[in-house]
């Protein structure tokens, strides 16, 4: 345990704040505000790393779950546990590094604290990276539950869209590693390509004319019952249309906006259903054992199917240049937060964070 | 059993055909043609009555299921078993009155002969009348099967939409002797009051302003968490918006011709789902003894909560005239085809099939 914990905490920190779900990144302020009071069951985990996600910026413009404001946006981190509110768990966490994620109604990560639940954290094992950890929980926990559903749902064969996102990446390596069939749809024709680079064997792009008649042909064949899908709108109808009978499309994402819009005789006529997943959910109907042994599981494949490109490391303060680069660019690798280094380059940051890593050890 | 087993069955038979998907009655031809072999497992029934039902005109449209052409139409009816093609149930079922639901892909109702897989046929009651027994096992089973599905899925409220329709009607009669507390969801102001004259509690009419907010209020003081729906387009949506988290629309019809459109939230952030119901899947998934069983608890409830209204009786060759009839008005009262009384007035048809059943007791 590193000495740190025995430092006096500071009365206030910097948090970049939301106040308004109208625009973007003007209504995003980075204000001065009280270290929150930690209560039973809670920790104060001290921020390493935080990154960007494209639910973040559906929660920024009121598209994702709304949150009373003002609030601190992000939905996940990682850090350190620097108090502890009593209960097993959280004691338990005290002095650990861990990955966060943020409360379902309160503040979130993009702080330099953030008061979690302490269910709501995972302790690290020793070689799992503080950066890598900052992104465990949304997007590798997510590929993990989307392909255990599948796996109960027995499904011999998986399709899924925006799949050239980092999470969609993720779930191609994690679908090969387990020998799962799967059909990548993308939305754009320099995303086949850059999944084809990376080993997936069946890329489809939406806006081709020929995509469902071809989508069509890859769920018989691979016997494609189970669609993962963060796009919604009408791509949804056409991803269950196009699957066996008996099939379900699992929603987790509106990247397009729009509703699911979805031909009623594929749920009278085919058997099919469309259900939602939701990560909160999900940790909350998990066991703490469940948790724990899923954690190890993710954590040792960090480094490997489910490890998250970084392409640039910024403080608090450079939050609106952030936010415009991933506007700009999504996929390519995550931006990240590191609200405790703000004036440090990028190189300086990660020099420090390694560091912290290997005191730990 | 009556004599008329002992008659010889005639060569060919008059049924009304369907030629294309195109258009309505104009592609529906009266045609002479060879009465069906009967196979192992199969029964010839002798049509007594057929009603005209929604799912009808949608299948006339090729809105429906889709069947190979040409094809007798016609999904359900009730008779007399006049040959068997062997097998247990169906020699059990020779000479018996029974209502008979259509193959999947085969020649319907709208015929003087069908021929129907044995376990598509429900052998009568004594007590069960011919003409309500026509109409039997579309509108009764759905409605008994849908309230069965609430049922396990232990739902408090429920919620349906057309439910001024004959099915919508029954089941507002069922769910009422369950005790089962029922929203009812109709398009047009004059429904509303048809259903209160009916003993409904709950109707909201989907075309006023304030419907959204009335019914998101309803499905949570009767904690409603299945809707059936027979409308599919933006209703689903609605529907599923308004009610508690968890909920689940079964989708039975879509009456809207429309894709169901439905918000992300609802799958990704509430829990919610759709799925659909088909009969004929209920069917096939219902073992001999269930289908028995249900069949005898339906039938007893054919003089009062699952009564069938009637209000016109044709023979074959005035089924342009039917269909029109019913395309004006959908509600108050099925008209029905009696195939083997072709020339006979609406009252000596009606005479005629009392005597039927007498002779039969």
């Amino acid at each position: 345990m590193s000495d740190r914990l025995n430092q006096t905490l500071p009365a206030t920190m910097r948090a970049l704040e939301l106040h308004s779900y109208d625009s973007e990144a003007d209504s995003l302020k980075l204000v001065e505000k009280a270290l929150p009071r930690v209560g039973h069951g809670e920790v104060l985990v001290r921020i390493a790393a935080a990154p960007v996600n494209p639910s973040d910026l559906m929660f920024l413009r009121g598209l994702y779950v709304k949150k009373k404001l003002p609030v601190v946006a992000g939905f996940e981190g990682s850090g350190e546990v620097v108090a502890s509110g009593g209960g097993l768990l959280a004691n338990y966490l005290k002095g650990k590094r861990v990955a966060c994620a943020a409360p379902v109604d309160g503040d979130g990560t993009w702080a330099e604290y953030m008061l979690a639940q302490a269910n709501f954290c995972v302790p690290l094992l020793k070689q799992t990276d503080t950066e890598q950890a900052a992104s465990l929980i949304v997007n590798p926990f997510t590929a993990w539950a989307l392909l255990e559903k599948a796996g109960s749902a027995r499904a011999a064969g998986v399709v899924q869209t925006a799949a050239a996102s980092s999470l969609g990446r993720m779930i191609v390596r994690l679908a090969a590693r387990r020998g799962v069939p799967l059909v990548n749809v993308v939305r754009r024709r320099e995303q086949v390509e850059l999944l084809q680079k990376e080993g997936a064997h069946h890329v489809l792009d939406s806006s081709e004319e020929d995509f469902d008649e071809r989508l069509r042909e890859l769920c018989t064949q691979l016997r494609v019952t189970v669609g993962f899908d963060a796009v919604a709108g009408e791509l949804t109808g056409r991803l269950l249309g196009s699957m066996q009978a008996g099939g379900r499309v699992i929603v987790y994402g509106a990247l397009s906006l729009e509703g699911c819009l979805i031909e009623p005789r594929a749920f009278i006529f085919e058997k099919k259903s469309v259900e939602g997943f939701w990560l909160s959910d999900w940790l909350r109907s998990q066991s703490l054992f469940g948790k724990i042994t899923t954690s190890r599981k993710v954590q040792k494949l960090l480094g490997g199917e489910l490890k998250t490109e970084i392409r640039e490391r910024l403080p608090l303060e450079r939050a609106r240049e952030g936010l415009q680069h991933y506007l700009q660019q999504m996929t390519g690798g995550k931006i990240i937060f590191v609200p405790n280094l703000p004036n440090a380059s990028s190189d300086s940051i990660r020099d420090t964070m390694e560091k912290m890593r290997n005191d730990e050890r």
